[in-house]
């Protein structure tokens, strides 16, 4: 059994570090901030003497052997946060991991695989694209130099700020092979609260597809200009953001979100010359989302015949709606079930490295309740009692994987 | 008369200062471009034995002693730009202005009464706000104190710049009395070239109305949060630029623009917690911009009900539709038809010092035309010949006017 009071003493004790005076937190991926959340972390692993090893991609392993060679039942999720982040999403699920090790420890327990607990890097997406970057890479699907290469919106480079704060490991990115992954979330949503509390056992994650589009008009005076003559992106970007408002009134299931709009150069009395926006586009099923950016793309370009705008897109991130093992998925309802503890199947909206962990190995997700439905917000909150029920499942989950 | 070679080679000099790859200038004010460009105008006018002084908000003043004491002819403009400035905005009112004394001097001219040419600071308001604010200031629209509380974008203090630059003076505001102000500008719009060229007699400047808004929503899960639970301020923000688009359909000689958009905390999978943005408002006439205003804001009151969205308004500047002075207005038609130039009267699309200093004296404007209409780009452009002209025009007028 988990240690509840251990458990949230642990996530206080990270949840300082990059504390906002909202009650949130903001450690945004390979930030000083980052950087004490990593070496805090790494201190707690080592001090519950696991054999503790970074990756390229700066991704943290923390080994407990088991009796037997072979690959490893994992745990994990990330501790990045967004800019408005809350102590939660993330943090939970890597402490939850911890716990889990250090309660089989103080039972003198030791598992058939060894297991592991990792913490991905730039999980987010806040800082740097893809989002479940750390995992991305682990699971094979993106290169290290690749990853290396990409930069936040300052132009600073992933593998520099690797280097800067020390966590550009000498692993090679899924060096450690896995039996299993299980992680511990919460919910980011209201659907398990608005049931009436209990948990969730997640069946698998709906697809993504973030865009990047750059608008180009061109600049003019404000006051001179007839507004026949004007060819302004930041009206473009405006129609487009509504535009994708309304596919989520018409295609079922279709979530829509503009969270980056920046505007050059950025002067009241300029019509706009570029527009740099971003798109993040989700359904549970496939076929729809691609409907979805398909209309999108179609309302673009006769955007831009229409009203002269140039138009380009880059993909920021692109992964399909994701299922999950049913076995595993069976084994964390029955894991609730031992406790006694109410559970229903439900999907994810938010993307987790359990979604590139399936590439790899069977995977399954726990998510407890989020209070308000609020997350990516200082306000996020689940209750102690949650957390310490969705850990007490992890540990029973991961330890029949384990021993199986 | 104008020395035409010398006035063009002022003028590119001056253009260097801030040049940018794509052959305009950014040299917002009291930036270390801003300050290069008014080091340079300081040795110029002192080459030619100007008495230059330099004000509290940090205009520059160069006078020409006239042969009686009393108020000054003084013409002027400004050497700011906005971020994706010309080389002609601004500048070539201050360079006119300079070779209009030196032409006095090489001719062995001294006028009766005293002549100046001024470059005002911060005209643009692209960098602090409100524009004209050196000429608002020197007319005693704003205390100084007022003024240098400003602060850009980065929260830096416009009075904290004055000093860095060097450029805090000591003289007050206004201390060189005005008899009649002069300014030549280009037109910036469109008006004069597609009349078939020749200049503009300006009656007057219309009124103008710049508005911040704050939208404040509840940061929020991109992928987790069901679209109706949003309150989502970058897509109020999308619907007021929209609906301030509208208006310019509907109200006539409305003009708008938002030319800033920020929003926060600018992550693709964050709803936006904050959008700031600008509302550019402008119409030659104040009853219908007040009717602009007033429905844009009844508007905003209901989007912020209906979606929960806070929003509240900052004037940045407000300055009412302006007329020049007839006989002022007359005098410069005059002096065009000496030259045997074409010359028609019209309104100004954008705001001037002009604006500003026909609170304390007699003013006019001369406007040439501006290929293509294109202002506040790099490719702003006016011909050498048309150049010349206008400051011939000013030449005579200003001089007409010191003589009276
Ligand atoms: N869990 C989470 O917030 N992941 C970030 C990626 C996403 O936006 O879904
Ligand atoms: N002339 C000019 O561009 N002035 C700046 C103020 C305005 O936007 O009209």
């Amino acid at each position: 059994r988990i240690d509840g009071a251990r458990l949230v003493s642990r996530l206080t004790a990270l949840s300082m570090i990059g504390a906002t005076p909202e009650g949130g937190c903001r450690r945004l991926a390979l930030t000083d901030e980052d950087k004490q959340g990593r070496d805090w972390l790494v201190g707690q692993m080592q001090a519950l003497g696991l054999e503790v090893k970074i990756d390229a991609i700066g991704n943290i392993v923390g080994i407990l052997k088991g009796q037997q060679e072979g690959p490893a039942v994992i745990m994990g999720s990330h501790i990045d946060t967004v800019g408005t982040g809350g102590r939660f999403d993330g943090a939970l699920g890597v402490i939850a991991g911890v716990e889990v090790l250090a309660a089989l420890r103080d039972a003198g327990l030791t598992p058939k695989r060894d297991m592991a607990v990792i913490a991905f890097t730039n999980e987010e997406g806040a800082r740097f694209h893809p989002d479940m970057l750390g995992s991305y890479v682990w699971a094979g699907g993106m290169s290290v130099a690749a990853a290396h290469a990409e930069t936040d919106s300052e132009g600073v480079g992933l593998g520099a700020e690797l280097r800067r704060i020390g966590y550009e490991g000498q692993e090679a990115p899924g060096f450690l092979e896995a039996h299993a992954y299980l992680e511990m979330h919460i919910e980011q949503g209201p659907v398990l609260e608005s049931e009436g509390g209990g948990l969730g056992a997640v069946t698998g994650i709906q697809g993504i597809c973030w865009l990047e589009l750059t608008l180009k008009g061109r600049p003019s005076h404000a006051g001179t200009t007839p507004m026949a003559y004007r060819k302004d992106p930041g009206l473009a970007a405006a129609r487009i953001n509504i535009f994708a408002n309304e596919l989520t009134k018409t295609i079922p299931g279709q979530l829509a979100n503009s969270g980056v709009i920046r505007v050059q150069p950025g002067n009241v009395n300029v019509v706009p010359e570029t527009v740099v926006m971003s798109l993040d586009l989700r359904n549970p099923l496939d076929a729809p989302l691609a409907e979805a950016e398909a209309a999108l793309r179609k309302f673009c370009a006769e955007l831009a015949e229409r009203d002269g705008i140039a138009i380009s897109f880059r993909d920021l991130a692109r992964f399909p709606a994701t299922p999950f093992t049913e076995e595993l998925i069976a084994s964390v309802e029955q894991s609730a079930a031992e406790f006694g503890l109410p559970i229903r199947r439900m999907i994810s909206g938010a993307g987790h490295d359990a979604q590139m962990m399936s590439r790899l190995c069977p995977t399954a997700m726990v998510f407890i309740p989020s209070i308000g439905g609020l997350s990516h917000n200082p306000a996020e909150f689940s209750t102690d009692d949650d957390m310490v029920a969705g850990a007490n499942v992890l540990l029973s989950a991961a330890w029949r994987a384990a021993n199986a």
